[in-house]
């Protein structure tokens, strides 16, 4: 799978991700009123909203990217119709051609990450049919449980073809508190690098292998060692935009080839309306300004490669 | 929401939480043809299978125990009808007056871990209205994304009187593999012991503190010093029974007021009926099974109190 994502970004010439993480305050209010004047100001109500401002936005971006990443947080949090929301998105984006990366973070013990990985990656068995839950084609997850926590994800990614991210160094303010403690004289993060090596190298796919690492873009100091360090992962790289990462941040997340990382920027895109700079767009324009957003984000990125 | 929890282990004399972890091959066969000849083999028939499955047991054993621990990815697999079921589960056995602990496992950053907090513990507002997505009593989460990540989840807790266990050290085989590695001498998971009792100062409810910790069963020489270190936090153990912890291992977790601590066991009780010491039940009587081995349970770990 990540031959197939390395192929879109190829294609595209764009590095970029674009992490589809509604927020109602995002969604602007002629869509949030015509959804609630169908289903209320409901559950049902709030997912409508977000499932019209989702499909706006990628008909808008989907022929200049290779990938999006919804988060899903942003649609777990509306219950059982915000998750019907998610598949939607996800089944929506996979018919536009798009990869799809399930932004899940999920990790557990060996029995139930099988189950997680067949929710989101996999099939299960029923009888004798064959379904799949939700059908993305890569996942994040954490890896705080070892190895048996994550070998049924690496199995799954080897039957299907398909990709995982796994969290190392993440763009949030504290994940230093226990990421970058020293072990040995080395910081966590570089332990769990070495491990996304070795969960890896039985799922190479092409040059680089289905397992990859999430590596936030507002540390770019750490990036070069851990680029040394996994020279085969591709890096799923958050906090570009909204959370402080900037174009020349992100140089050394790259290899020599111009590849090895994608970026991923979110309320940067989905809520570019909201910005100064695209504000000539207006709310009744939102998908545009995300469409301009997008054009001026792979230009910044393709500026420094 | 601690205190209810210890209110309804005093009433019942079992600090014991049976864990709702579906499998399809537990599922009796009489069940999955009722279910497959209704709704087809299909990810519906699966949900409807396991959802009878579920009532059938927790009808059997509701008087018993304080709390039941569903744990989402059994459901999640089979996505949305499954997560319909996980839903119904967890209304089901609220009604039931049963304290309910989502097994999520979820952290992310900061305004990501505020949507899951919302969606399993919390309120959103739509509009004029205020709706929930799942109504859970207690979830766990994940620590490596460090104390921005966990904040949201606390504040949550704090405003609608509900609780957590954050993972500290697992019950999985390679637990160890990053939570034992040594920091300025001490094991990584002594360090989240610590941040877990930072988190739960400004979280107490009566005598502990609604953030808890989940500590396997399978380590009982660490549970004396994790339980010195977190006088306060409620244990959540996981690892009794299937996993190989015995009632002897568990003694530690305990305080000298004989609370602090409760137990888990899932497929030990869910599928009690495929035991030897069970098989008199047989599949057409799985649940009066799964109450016997409640009832042995209960009395195997109070015999060690």
């Amino acid at each position: 799978m990540i031959d197939r994502l390395i192929e879109k970004i190829k294609q595209t010439n764009a590095p970029v991700v674009v992490g589809l993480d509604p927020m109602m305050k995002f969604v602007p209010e002629h869509i949030q009123k015509k959804a609630f004047s169908e289903f209320g100001e409901t559950l049902e109500g709030a997912a409508e909203a977000i499932w019209q401002y989702n499909k706006a936005i990628v008909d808008k971006i989907y022929d200049l990217i290779p990938a999006v990443k919804p988060q899903i947080a942003m649609y777990e949090q509306f219950g059982i119709p915000g998750l019907q929301t998610f598949k939607r998105t996800v089944d929506y984006c996979r018919e536009k051609g798009l990869v799809v990366i399930g932004d899940i973070k999920r990790g557990d013990i060996g029995s139930t990450s099988t189950a997680y990985a067949i929710g989101h990656l996999g099939r299960i068995k029923i009888g004798s049919n064959v379904c799949s839950g939700f059908r993305t084609d890569f996942i994040t997850i954490n890896p705080y449980l070892g190895t048996d926590g994550i070998k049924p994800f690496v199995d799954v990614c080897r039957e299907e073809d398909k990709g995982l991210f796994v969290l190392v160094k993440t763009s949030n303010p504290s994940s230093g508190e226990f990421q970058d403690r020293l072990i040995d004289g080395r910081p966590l993060y570089e332990l769990v690098a070495e491990k996304v090596v070795e969960w890896g190298e039985d799922c190479m796919d092409g040059e680089y292998s289905n397992v990859g690492a999430v590596i936030g873009a507002t540390y770019p100091e750490l990036s070069a060692t851990l680029r040394k360090l996994m020279p085969r992962a591709y890096f799923l790289v958050p906090g570009y935009g909204a959370q402080g990462g900037t174009a020349k941040d992100l140089v050394h997340c790259f290899n020599e080839d111009g590849l090895g990382a994608i970026v991923n920027s979110s309320r940067g895109i989905i809520a570019a309306y909201k910005q100064e700079k695209y504000s000539k767009f207006g709310p009744e324009h939102f998908a545009e300004a995300s469409r301009q957003a997008v054009i001026d984000m792979i230009e910044d990125i393709n500026s420094v490669l």
